[in-house]
């Protein structure tokens, strides 16, 4: 089979040109001095898209590893954790807060709703003892955005710990650390940024700092390990990493970061939206139904889309891959066989992007026999693209 | 400061260029058809460097995350686990042991110094209880080389489980984890293979995964597990991934081990062993010494020089670096300030290229005011290089 | 301004991602054995795209050099050529010919047609004197086509030499240089090959070698000379350039060359009309005129489309770029503010690609204000593409 | 057989890795805004390596290209030329000179000397009816430098133009086009600035352009034309190139210029005479010869060293690529067979490479059963690199 002509997808997300670049260039040792500037450049340049000035850890491992390591981190046996339930990640993370010893409190919507504010103002009311609140920004496994700057209000008012998942909403959506109080953010650099799916990009607030540090299972002398991150790393200098980073992905992260600042934070912000309205406009013109119930909470990163009936999406996907070469994505988890989702990240919303996704979805749909009006999705796409 | 013209170090090293390549090639979806058949393949082509017919994992995130993965999933509370101590690392290793509940036995023996097999012998026989041997076959920190075959054998005998850090002796040092039954070996791809430092190369037998099964300590549902690998990846059928694989790491990762390939594998063995004698020979030409105290037992990756007294050996480093754009590694740990390490893997191996690493060591050192003989280490490792 | 996301240009085209990386690799020197044999290799494979046995000559500089070159090598003062004229270059041509001397006879038909092959053998015999014919396969700068087949047999009856300008033709239209008959190709890498702009393709039957050699005024020891390409390199034993090819570009045309025969020869021709079929009836469906009168000679490299009554090509094309990064082209010669032109060669011929130069054609002309019915022109493209 | 590990030539040269980056980019259309600037900028960064205001032309070809271009430009029949003859490249001028129907006045010394500057302007008093004068300013075939700022003082008290063939001294030496009053230089990009190898560098002065248009002989509608590039490309406002440029090596160019600006021009050159001097201080400390008479006139580039007695200089060379990877040069033309070349431009120059080449030379010879004392070699070497 060929290399795929275009990657859509929920991320890994096909890079700039940029990232590639940087990521082919030769490999360097880590305590190069060239690298040790280069990697405390790279966490600068993530704090700026984070809109933070506190810290920022570089960990060497995807997203997952991050989200892990901030469970570990901050869930002390028997404190209480409000975990906020709109989608297959968020019920993921669940069961690490579980299993890390917290009386786990949810609150939960269906899947293809976001949360809303005053249920978490109402769990935090019933459970006066949360310490820490949970939530995904943005689900990608359903393209589900969460009003995270109104719930981060409700919880610094209440004054427990705020962790966000912002894996794909970095640089796709309004996002500010510190405006927002967030204490501890885990993005990724292969949805928003089109970078590499290597690395988890950690913001972590002197709050969340001093939690971790008292909590004795926090993870110490482990790759899991925030703390050997700050100990060593961060307070001794920037002189010693706690193991070898990878020089690779730091590389790409700076790249993509680089692109983002080059084009600006907001009109990265506004090119994701964008490139998601004109999706979503697209997907509703084409006569397929969009997953998320309000488009008001849809995600910029990706447009989930419901499969028809009796469509086998796996096998739809197949065919656009191997007969046009654009690779999209199926659902995630739970729901991975009754959606389709069109990624527009990085590079996949510039340009007329979008509309190379929704012409593959459509015409792959048609050629399996449905009726589907590709012509006026793209149409009503391309308005959007140009304001029109 | 300028890129570093020549990165001969304990490692990360230079990458070859066909690594390099793959590295910058155009970022995939970890779920596109093409990376689930180099995924699978790749697994192949790294057992067919350990020579194991058995699994081999690759997890995402630099060796010391397979070790740390590979101890937790191994050690069962109250087992007891002899650690053989001849370095750093092995050091290091013990801690994790210990912290998972291991009753920890330990063969030490001074850091300029391989372990003795029938110190192992006598070890196991005051410790009958003993279920888990761990061993570093190379220690990078100091160049040392243990004779893990023969260790291997003991170890059998006993019916223990043999667990060896093979880090930085994949592709450099003889090596058959079938044959000589080994049962969790760690490796990494940025040593010997020349190739990115963002994997863990793991290669587990059945017995091995027996012991993991059936240990309740072992990581579930964690980055740190290696049975999610086992379950949801191998066992599954190879169409699901416990998490997001970095599609650039694997890229590099598969690169580099068609390198060693089609140069053939004991082809490279050889090519190390020749560049670490010419090493070994020019530095003691040049009037210095070498840390290890036997040249039986020098390792291949890199060449561990004792600093002469009065040396400041990060200084001399950072003068070699700026003044000559070379980089050299100090020693590691708390061999730090005590050791020069030149490495001679993959790239740094071939060609004339150790010439180099003896000439910024020789020089660096002779601008610093020491009485350095560099042509006579010249002259005597291009006599080795020409096997002459 | 940012890099173009998409080059969907008359050629310089964007290349192949393996071409890419073939162009980026470490340079050799053109006498290292393994350039001497690269070069060697890349002749036979561009031979395989001729469907030749006979000498293909790899210059360096575009094909316009090649086609310089082949003038002057074939031209003797006072003897008659036939230049058959459809187009710009042709055009172009035939001042080559007669400023090399020649006694010119011109078939000419409007740009927008393709010669008669009845005008062909009509002017033969009224110049039965003609020794050589002219022609241009495809003319890139109108995306017309010439029967080259059918006029090379009506010029092998007659015995005269067959000279073709197939730059945009190769891998993209039937060819074949030795069944037909063809004494003198010159192709270019840069249009269906989807290679480096720096070369020309030049393929030379015996019968022109003959010709080229008694030709007192074919160019020796010139930068412009086939011949000293034959003696010294070819006759030779390849062994000795007459000057330093470029070693970059040669590797980019044998990476775009493996791309083809990977895909398969009959398989990159299909690719390419089905590209122009899905172009040509997404233009119509738009509501926009195709430049060639008649599809049955619209070419496969390019597709012209007449620009619309009042509309400023050259701005329109700005605005395109500008707005939505996607890069078409203009007219070429005096044409150049009459046309569009859209390219489908190589990648931009591959997977949904013309649909995005459709859109992005459409949607320009639409913010100017046109009306096009753009979502037809892709329903119509795409039909096409899914053979439906 | 293996790609080398050095290419330690007399050009094309290994790159640096910024310029293998620039050609490894996605290939853009020559008329894409974004490369029309390139362009014009990259003329502008070639001419502030050339010192002068006035007009850069890039042609596309290598720089025999360039040569060929200049000879034809400024040559009209009938007049008199004087060539100044120290090497095989000054020799070849002659006859295009000759070709061109100059009346051909030369002063040739041996290939192992300089041009005396005298002899010039003896020449130029017997023949004071000359009206251009042509000189290599550095012959890479032997290594040789004249003094061209010398001779060009005679020239312009004399009136003729003066042409310098600048292809291996630019950024290598010390040149300064408008200070010295050069009417006509070309340079190439595969030499001192480690570019690709595919392009003429070419700085033309007023006076120059001026003898060139008032020249009916001088090519027009020509790949060979500068004056196309003048009319058509330069005083046509910098928006219609007269024939495809090559993106790729433009984008080389560019790449490789910036190394040299960052650098700095002078911290340019002086690496290039140190790397010389550091050559020849081993070459002849290992009991080799150099082939320049005098260190005074050997060129920065390339040092030339004489073939001792009874060695076949291709074997021997083919025994060095072979058994160690590094590819140095033979002589060139007649010289062939008499010399090795080590190259010493670009990252050949930088850091401890000239001990590389010496090495690699010194241990093949030594293979070959020469006795050679390479330690000393390298020793000398290494204390001219570090200013000792």
């Amino acid at each position: 089979m060929r290399e795929p002509a275009y990657t859509l997808t929920a991320g890994p997300t096909g890079g700039w040109p940029a990232v590639e670049a940087a990521m082919g260039a030769p490999l360097v040792y880590d305590y190069d001095p060239l690298f040790l500037e280069r990697f405390a450049r790279t966490e600068r340049k993530v704090a700026e898209l984070f809109r933070t000035a506190g810290d920022v850890v570089l960990m060497q491992g995807e997203a997952v590893l991050g989200l892990e390591a901030a469970a570990r981190a901050l869930v002390r046996p028997g404190m209480t954790a409000l975990n906020l339930v709109s989608g297959v990640y968020a019920k993921w993370f669940g069961i690490w807060l579980a299993e890390c010893g917290a009386n786990l409190v949810e609150v939960e919507v269906p899947y293809d709703e976001a949360i809303p504010v005053e249920a978490v103002a109402r769990a935090l009311e019933d459970h006066p003892e949360t310490t820490l609140v949970a939530v995904v920004h943005s689900e990608t496994p359903s393209g589900v955005l969460n009003p995270l700057r109104e719930i981060a209000e409700v919880v610094r008012a209440h004054g427990a710990l705020m962790l966000a998942d912002v894996v794909s909403s970095l640089a796709g959506e309004e996002l500010d650390v510190d405006g927002w109080g967030l204490d501890l953010c885990v993005a990724g650099p292969q949805k928003c940024l089109a970078g590499p799916p290597g690395m988890s990009l950690v913001a972590v607030s002197e709050r969340a700092w001093d939690a971790i540090r008292d909590n004795p299972a926090a993870p110490r002398g482990s790759f899991l390990s925030l703390l050997d991150w700050k100990d060593r790393w961060i307070d001794g200098g920037r002189t010693a990493f706690p193991y070898t980073p990878s020089v690779v992905d730091v590389a790409g992260v700076e790249a993509a970061c680089d692109v983002v600042i080059d084009t600006g934070l907001q009109a990265s912000i506004d090119m994701h939206r964008r490139a998601a309205r004109a999706t979503r406009a697209g997907v509703e013109a084409m006569g397929l139904r969009l997953w998320a119930r309000d488009a008001s909470y849809a995600a910029s990163c990706v447009t989930a889309v419901a499969a028809p009936d009796g469509v086998d999406v796996l096998a739809a996907l197949a065919h656009i891959r191997e007969r046009y070469g654009v690779m999209l994505s199926p659902g995630y988890g739970e729901l991975k066989e009754q959606l389709f989702r069109l990624g527009h990240m990085g590079p996949a919303a510039a340009s007329l992007t979008p509309v190379l996704a929704l012409a593959a979805l459509g015409r792959g749909l048609a050629d399996l026999g449905l009726e589907v009006t590709i012509g006026e999705g793209v149409d009503a796409a391309l308005r959007e693209l140009a304001g029109a």
